[in-house]
């Protein structure tokens, strides 16, 4: 194959279909070196302004994927399943569906990257686990999964490594919110990974990538098309992000809300994004012959403690204190709290959701840069969610503070997201739609 | 002046025009490095897709053309004139128009660089000439100027350094035929070479960069806007390449046609569209009231030998023998010749012009690479024109064939490019517009 990169960045330049080939030589030479970069951005900005077809997506997806390792899950009996989410402000769905759909038997193999955000990804958050390892290596990583269920480890493999040489370039040459280029990140990383079914969690809102609703429906429709076209099963939600998700914003604080939820303690819209999550995959997967049906599984799990056991299960299998899931208070807990108390009546009417995160990341919640260290036991408590009705003195939120936390700074941004006006608002379905 | 690429980039990327500081940012950044290769072409192809107004594509110019050194010509007494072709095939216009323009009292002040091409360019031609240097330091380059009106020398001064980073980019990206990217690239070299009247010849046809008459009329119109808007005095004329200009191709064989014009002995396209050149800088400059004048004025130039006597006494200033002015026996010789002769009567039909180039390139008479030694006196005479009449057995073409020269190579692809057929052509204008 000996394709010269101008002949394929000329045809998208003058907005033609690329072919699976050319598409191939372009994956195959950012990795090799035989495409340059500079020549691999000019392509990356074709593609945004000229777009791409189903099947250049599905090309560059099946490309990206098959650019490194691939994990084969084949000799783990049953279906293995995956999820994913773009993102948003206390989102710890994982922490609870794993378990969960796990103890319905359907096995959960995650394998997850770090990434920025504005808390530690899922990974940073099982580290606030006393003694708990995101380390292993496959062999293990598949032994754990047959044995228990469920697994949540960092990458070992290298799973599509296009991508990372991909997403590099795009971040610095304006070309990141691209929908077949984010669509072709996201899912060739979920192909790599080797499960048969996946359901994605499409953020919308004043927290998301997508703030648009039509944006998100857009990103969730080309990601359930073309992950269908790779011959595996997916789903996608479109969930509300006009407020944080959790009431718990923050490392150890979203493993403690996560705890509470499978132990029952708690509900509302965590739980019930998590628990939809988890019912599409168990439907999906066979195990459930509808999504309400699925839904009453995953509640009876809560109701018997077998969740709750799993998530003790993993966190030993992974060397972690498994008593946490009986005593949050064994999690790491920041030395100081500061209240952010109302200094009005009326009602919560909006949530730049956003910077809520970045005021968590201030207190040393998230990283800016991937060299950051984590203060896992800092974040916010939301006291409050959009339409609840305060008055002046009320505390919205409790801010966990570090010895190296920006308090100032995250007090302030955190006390200018959230606005409290006369007019109670109309409340946003929390899930806006689902995609199949 | 602090800007994001990313928000330049971006803000291109949805069409929007760039303004004077973000197009300055641009272009200084990639002259001094803090613009990324791979973020200067990503910013190019959404120039290529989105285009430029008039306003962007002047900016771009002016900052190029700021870019390095700028040659400040005001102590040369006169208007000081210059004129640049796109490039074509027996195309030696400038070795006739530049004498005759000088003795007509407008200077002639000429900086080239080497380039690629189907032969050298004009420095190459130059060289053929024994002795001749091409090479001058500023202080001696204008002297020249000022005392025989005229100097054709290779480029001393970084003119432009922009440019060369941006095309050797566009080079590898496939961003190279965009018309505000042509313009910005040939203006700015001409705006930092420091004169007051331009004219361009742009070619049209088989053997030109642009291969259809809008694209060349795009083209001209888009650089004598610009140009005129810089502050300079722009004309252009679009001329025909359909078949090759001059009859010889070559650098010591275009010599020895541009001192054949000079003395009188042969005209045709080549003197008529030098002659049309010549005119319209004379007209510009103010030294003839319109063309039909000025025409006269050169043509009277050529009948008195005070075009060919400036030639000598060019050639003479920059170290060569101005003796091949009365004996272009002393111009380097190919030593064999091989005759391709017409198998079938018939009229010439067509020209593949740039193949045509190509097999002089074959011979040896220009590069493939910056590198690539020449044979300057290798080439084609050519010893018809579109709409001859020939029979079988007439020599069409003169091989000028060296040691070197990949004789079969050339003589085969000449063959194909010259069409015989029993249509005789309907023939274009040699001069299809002028744009002013």
């Amino acid at each position: 194959m000996n394709i010269n990169p101008c002949d394929i960045i000329r045809k998208k330049r003058f907005g033609e279909e690329l072919s699976e080939m050319e598409i191939r030589a372009f994956v195959d030479g950012i990795v090799d070196g035989s495409f340059a970069d500079y020549q691999a951005s000019a392509l990356l900005m074709a593609i945004c302004i000229n777009g791409m077809t189903d099947r250049e997506t599905l090309a560059l997806t099946l490309a990206m994927a098959k650019s490194g390792d691939t994990l084969n899950l084949s000799d783990i009996p049953g279906v293995k399943a995956d999820k994913h989410s773009t993102g948003g402000v206390g989102d710890t769905t994982s922490l609870i569906l794993v378990p969960l759909v796990a103890a319905c038997g359907v096995k959960m193999a995650k394998m997850s990257g770090r990434g920025l955000g504005f808390t530690g990804g899922t990974l940073d958050k099982l580290e606030s686990i006393p003694g708990m390892s995101i380390t292993k290596d496959i062999a293990g990583f598949k032994q754990q999964v047959k044995n228990i269920g469920c697994a949540i480890i960092g990458q070992t493999a290298e799973l599509a490594p296009a991508d990372k040489v991909l997403y590099a370039l795009r971040d610095v040459t304006a070309t990141v919110d691209c929908l077949p280029l984010v669509v072709s990140s996201i899912l060739s990383k979920k192909l790599a990974a080797g499960c048969d079914v996946v359901v994605l969690d499409v953020k919308t809102g004043s927290g998301a990538i997508m703030d648009t609703p039509e944006k998100s429906r857009q990103l969730a429709e080309m990601m359930v098309r073309i992950g269908d076209l790779s011959g595996k099963r997916f789903s996608a939600l479109i969930t509300d992000m006009d407020q944080p998700l959790g009431n718990y914003i923050g490392n150890a604080l979203e493993v403690e809300e996560a705890i509470d939820v499978l132990a029952g303690r708690t509900g509302g819209a965590l739980k019930n994004v998590a628990l939809t999550l988890g019912a599409h995959i168990l439907r999906n997967a066979g195990a459930a012959p509808d999504v309400q049906t699925a839904i009453a599984m995953l509640e009876a799990k809560i109701r018997s403690g077998e969740g709750l056991k799993t998530f003790g299960d993993m966190i030993e299998a992974q060397g972690g204190d498994r008593r946490v899931v009986e005593d949050t208070g064994l999690l790491p807990k920041a030395p100081y709290k500061v209240l952010l108390k109302a200094d009005k009546d009326g009602y919560v009417t909006k949530m730049h959701t956003s910077d809520i995160g970045n005021a968590a990341k201030l207190l040393g919640a998230g990283r800016e840069r991937k060299t950051d260290a984590l203060d896992l036991s800092v974040g916010i408590v939301m006291n409050v969610r959009l339409g609840d009705a305060v008055k002046k003195g009320d505390t919205l939120a409790i801010l966990h503070v570090g010895e190296k936390s920006d308090k100032i700074g995250a007090y302030n941004l955190l006390k200018r997201s959230i606005v409290i006006g006369d007019e109670k608002p109309v409340p946003k379905p929390l899930i806006q739609a689902v995609v199949e």
